[in-house]
């Protein structure tokens, strides 16, 4: 019986997002709450209007610039509306009625992002994985010529299945939905139309999109658009075509400061490489009692689904986890199982502790220990 | 000279929006960052997947419900993207590319969704206030046979002019903008289509958009909308069609709780009057020193735009109320001047500090005054 950890023991969340944060990041969030910068008032109060707000978001841009080495070609937009409502603002900003649009379709979001496009531009599917366990190679990315651009998901988080390589598309823009492993790694920015990423999961709180997108590709954003999602009007206003949400702006801002501090990408990429080993090294020497469908070059170091061989033992694993203080391990509703989610904020710790119970879970549950169970039961 | 207030004095936050919040939910927010009701993380680390999500939200809805006594034929919805986003959604859910619909206009914002509306449906303006000093008369308004619907904004918060009548539209379904008095009065709900608010006013931080819906209005979204833009789909997913924003919808939770604790809306109307009037009475008791467009009947109880008798005055104005911890009196870059929002959350307290300051600085500066103080310099 995996042993109950008493509740002042940390709980840890494995949550696809929303999910865990930074702990120090936010013990500053709390300590400066009613009283941001001195300011005298909270940050959930600063007024866009504010000059105070335009220092931070310039200190914001400026630190993300920094992080990503994002060259001067390429503007960070700060959007609303989460990565589904970019699914519609790219083929409304980047092609006509009549432009092909070239969609890699490899798990749940880019096939939704596909289908969405396909409302505005004729989508051509230039690479699908039927299963959603691995990643088309770059030989088998049959690319539409004259296409208006190219879309991929980096990271396709319900799947676990990551790509371990950028597509190359001979001058094509290339389009990338990076919500669930954007800052896990360097990024080479510069081979990117844009990029764009949901703020829950390496980020912040929910509530705020990142775009980085390249300047030249703006300006011909079509008539019916809605404002609010015109990306040329958008950079136009400096992110301020309406109200920001302020509040994970602002922690956006720590959050980069903080991976800055811990020495950027490549630190942050080795320690979310361990991470991941961690978990999938549990599962390999399980014998099956774990499983993970997404194949070895494409296993996603950030979201990590696997499954336990039926229903009954998976839900008393979820249980019994959660007891244990370890929370979120529940796959999406889509495909149900388990997922373990590794964003930068979950400590090695946190992943040990994991580990661990996973091991004594699979101990504890194997047909010889339970049938002495069983045996001392009814003895 | 106005005395310089020390900086241990509290500061008032008069700004548009985002704006002051409530400082006993601001505590509360403050108290639980860490460990939110108890689960051992932050209510920013919670996934909207967990049923701690669910049952939350479930709450906030009730209460919502409560407080504004919303019949059970509107249903309550959580959005993106600001009220200007929904400038867009509302053409694409409600009408078709044939339909006339309505606008009643007489501010920024009422032409700002006219004109986002022109998009996708042939728009008539049924009522005009060239000014934006004035609402129009119930018999001004030249409504369409056969609309889709009438929009109107019930309070213009960069021109302070607020609507003292709910416009009769003879069974056409009536959409408000009510950005900026939501929650500040009473509302009877049945008379609305559609009853729609940004959060950064009187809810909570920024990034959230409240739309109270008559059920019996969705099922006719046109093909070519956003999906996260589909009001019938994030109805029927329960405003969880994507990761919906935590953290606003959290605070509006504990902001719906405190209203309901202080009595509910009748009771913020008085307080608002009350706060509105304290304002009014120094601006009209100043000879003109202090100036207002608005004609009495729609001047609005919640943003108070007022101008001085030149630039350099108001500048003065402005400079020395920031010392004073009197901040976000600035009007909008658009028009200017100065402007004090009175959201639920300013205490009378800090009204009282305004108007205190005000009539202490007409007299400082008024001309008798003034020549005092030069003679006294070059003496």
């Amino acid at each position: 019986m995996v042993e109950q950890i008493t509740t002042s023991s940390p709980v840890y969340n494995f949550s696809a997002g929303p999910g865990v944060l930074f702990a120090d990041v936010l013990q500053k969030v709390q300590s400066e709450m009613l009283n941001w910068n001195n300011n005298g008032y909270s940050v959930l109060e600063l007024s866009h209007r504010m000059p105070e707000f335009s220092s931070m978001l310039m200190g914001v841009k400026q630190n993300l610039r920094k992080l990503l080495s994002i060259p001067c070609t390429h503007d960070v937009l700060f959007l609303q509306g989460g990565a589904t409502q970019m699914f519609s603002t790219i083929p409304m900003n980047f092609s006509t009625q009549r432009d092909t649009v070239d969609y890699i379709v490899n798990g749940y979001w880019s096939r939704y992002a596909a289908k969405e496009a396909n409302k505005y531009s004729p989508v051509n599917i230039v690479g699908y994985a039927n299963d959603s366990a691995s990643c088309p190679d770059q030989s088998e990315l049959r690319l539409s010529p004259g296409a208006a651009y190219v879309h991929y998901c980096s990271n396709e988080t319900i799947d676990g299945c990551e790509f371990d390589y950028v597509p190359e598309t001979h001058g094509v823009p290339l389009i990338c939905d990076m919500s669930s492993n954007f800052l896990s790694r360097p990024i080479d920015v510069k081979r990117y139309g844009m990029i764009y990423a949901g703020s829950h999961k390496n980020v912040g709180p929910a509530g705020l999109v990142i775009a980085i997108v390249r300047m030249d590709m703006l300006g011909k954003c079509r008539s019916f658009t809605p404002t609010m999602m015109n990306l040329t009007e958008i950079s136009l206003n400096m992110s301020m075509l309406n109200t920001p949400p302020v509040f994970p702006m602002y922690f956006c801002g720590l959050t980069v400061q903080k991976l800055l501090d811990m020495g950027g990408l490549r630190e942050m990429e080795k320690i979310n490489m361990l991470k991941a080993k961690m978990v999938y090294d549990v599962i390999n020497q399980s014998n099956g009692f774990y499983s993970v469908r997404v194949l070895g070059k494409n296993r996603s170091i950030m979201n990590i689904p696997f499954g336990l061989h039926n229903e009954e033992i998976q839900n008393k694993f979820l249980m019994e986890a959660k007891k244990a203080g370890l929370l979120g391990l529940e796959g999406h509703p889509k495909v149900g199982k388990c997922r373990a989610s590794l964003y930068n904020a979950m400590p090695v710790e946190g992943v040990k502790r994991l580990v661990e119970f996973m091991a004594q879970f699979q101990i504890d549950n194997t047909p010889l220990k339970l049938c002495l169970a069983e045996a001392r039961d009814t003895a």
